[in-house]
């Protein structure tokens, strides 16, 4: 662990730098595949599944019949669990509806905006050691109430052929419309053009590797909108005296065991919570199955000791953590004043963790700065705000100088010209 | 123009296809001019900005006395034009503020959602023969109202170093707070990486030619969000005989002078409307003096009927036009049923050049099919959605076991024992 008192401004862009991967030699593999999935179809997804998952697939499409024995496979407690979990996703994100907004901007000029919902999407669900079915459902919860119609999840399968069970189950039970055994580029690739068993998608939601980072990058060039960029997970704790350092170690360990490539930063105003918190960071650790990779994510990790609040938050600002727990004596100063953070813990219980699975805020966050310029997934992620205006005859001889005088300044005489015609027409009668 | 009776849905693909620019080319240029804007800062910035507007510039930045100059030269009939279309943006996008999302979503648990200002926002504002001051209301205001600290505008100077009046006189009414004279890719270059002069930005929008739409995905590798993937602008018109030939007509035209790659489309459940409009654009299009610019986007553009409202509703749901203007018997049915569109003109007084200046909604719109899955520039493109958690000894008991199960089944016991230290604590006393 890094400690460091009292960094200069001057020096906290090299202090709070990520680490960046270069992506360039990926990226010829991931062109390669798409233009091949995009040619080839069905039979490129085949071919890539034998070389990278190491089986051969004949349908990729999940079946009633696997679902039902996933269903059967999950233990009665985890479904338990999903479903508490599934619920308080639920609330909070039914709560973020908007209804439409209407304004008479002018007599006789109605304009309002809808958000309607992007009628196909597209989940991408990793597979591996860690089967991620919790992103199953901050995925499809949200989509399912904002009425995509489409809702396709792609999953690589094991070398048996199958998606974990509880990944299956949460699919099933949050209403995605089609489950595919494929995972990596040719997923995103098949989202990205659509074959003869994999729908085309408008929106591609989901986290995985550099890969598919890469992938997710390049379907946009062909017209597939993203959930965000991605990059390593991170956290930010600022704490003092007031909080546990116990506590305050297991959340920074639970950031630590997500790779060796995770963020992992504690600010404070106080020392003795600073030596305190590393204590038990050595203490926790020995007990962890992922301490190896927790380890190494610890020993790049940052204490940053800071005279105050204010300089505290101004550094966690510059910053930008996806994850940020406060636990201060003088939290609301924090919770009013951070710009820049994905979601925000507050007090001593709550966990990271509790955001990650249960409380009901989304856990696909902005990381490596991007929580400077972009939200979280959220329900608003699922639509698209439209516009619309109705003008009345009223309307537009309230407005309709302005528009001529404005499109003619701008050198757009036809624009004028609509407008003219019909000024006209309501002075002498069609 | 080109008739087309009766698509059948399998060509509508090839019908409404719009037409694909390759920027192969044009990208070794941007690469290489951002990268020497990385490396040179300003001087880079002068550099380009002699080669493609051949005039040299002491000081980028535009002065008090340059703003006030502008203010004098703008004719009183434009300040009044132009405050009027502020008042009714500004009174749409206020509108569009949302609360804070506060729920309990079960005992001990509260979520909520805010959205706070991106702090650093770029305007990019093209020069050339015609100013697009509109475009500075329609981003300046909705950035003001969501709160941006700086709002940063570039403008490419013209021969003498000056920007349009109108421009300058818009930006200043909407409280931009810095104003540059430089344009093109060194433009968002400079945005992106920042230099002595020009700060650097968390998103950048606006519009452009083809070599700013390439910058601008070029700065969302260097850590930076934009408005939205650009591709030139298109109408299209459902009419029937309810319609006014020459108001279509005139709509169509004004469309028809952006540029020759304008996409103009009319469809119709009448032949007649058809006939009619087609014998009123020729009419209209003399008297226009971009002609050969509208004359060219005309001569590619589609009136097709089809059969009934709903044949016309799934093919203008397929191609999910920019601007969509609805003007038939049954209009509410088009109105509930459009799933993909930017914005939306209703009935026979509702121009597309009202939302263009001065109904109050946004022009800045997705185009080239990306009305399927963005949203048109609104409020909260210039905020981010956070999200708050705070749990309470109660609140970790109620939803602790969930985490605790969920945790495990995924192979992360950290996050477990985030959860499970602090039950014990609550359990056992601290």
């Amino acid at each position: 662990m890094n400690k460091i008192y009292n960094p200069s401004p001057e020096n906290w862009f090299a202090i709070l730098e990520r680490p960046t991967k270069t992506v360039d030699d990926i990226e010829q593999t991931v062109k390669e595949i798409f233009k091949e999935v995009q040619k080839k179809g069905d039979e490129a997804i085949s071919k890539y599944t034998s070389l990278f998952d190491g089986v051969t697939i004949s349908n990729q499409e999940v079946t009633e019949t696997e679902i039902k024995e996933a269903v059967a496979a999950v233990s009665d407690e985890l479904k338990v669990a999903i479903q508490l979990a599934k619920g308080n996703i639920e609330e909070f994100h039914a709560a973020q509806k908007t209804s439409r907004v209407e304004v008479e901007t002018i007599e006789g000029v109605n304009c309002w905006q809808e958000k309607r919902p992007i009628q196909k999407i597209g989940l991408y669900i990793p597979g591996g050691t860690a089967p991620l079915f919790s992103t199953v459902l901050m995925l499809a919860v949200p989509a399912n109430i904002a009425g995509c119609k489409e809702i396709v999840l792609c999953s690589p399968p094991d070398k048996t052929g199958k998606i974990n069970p509880a990944i299956l189950y949460a699919a099933n039970l949050c209403g995605v419309t089609k489950i595919l055994k494929v995972g990596g580029i040719q997923a995103i690739a098949a989202m990205t053009f659509g074959t003869k068993t994999i729908p085309k998608v408008y929106k591609i939601f989901g986290p995985g590797n550099q890969f598919v980072t890469v992938a997710k990058q390049l379907a946009t060039q062909y017209g597939v909108a993203i959930d965000m960029p991605a990059g390593p997970s991170e956290l930010l704790v600022v704490a003092d005296d007031s909080a546990v350092p116990a506590f305050v170690a297991s959340d920074l360990l639970s950031q630590a065991e997500h790779g060796t490539d995770s963020q992992v930063i504690l600010v404070s105003t106080s020392k003795t919570l600073i030596d305190a918190v590393e204590e038990e960071i050595q203490i926790q650790l020995e007990a962890l199955p992922r301490k190896e990779i927790a380890e190494k994510a610890i020993a790049n990790s940052k204490l940053i000791f800071v005279e105050n609040d204010q300089i505290a938050l101004d550094l966690i600002n510059e910053y930008g953590p996806e994850h940020f727990i406060v636990c201060t004596s003088s939290d609301d100063f924090y919770i009013d004043g951070i710009e820049n953070a994905g979601s925000i813990f507050i007090g001593n219980y709550t966990p990271e963790s509790a955001g990650d699975y249960a409380s009901g805020t989304n856990h696909t966050l902005p990381t490596n700065g991007y929580a400077k310029n972009y939200s979280g997934v959220n329900l608003d992620s699922f639509t698209k705000s439209m516009t619309f205006q109705k003008i009345s005859e009223v309307g537009i001889q309230n407005i309709g100088k302005a528009i001529e005088v404005m499109a003619e300044a701008e050198g757009l005489q036809a624009h004028k010209n609509a407008v003219t015609l019909r000024l006209k027409a309501i002075k002498y009668g069609k």
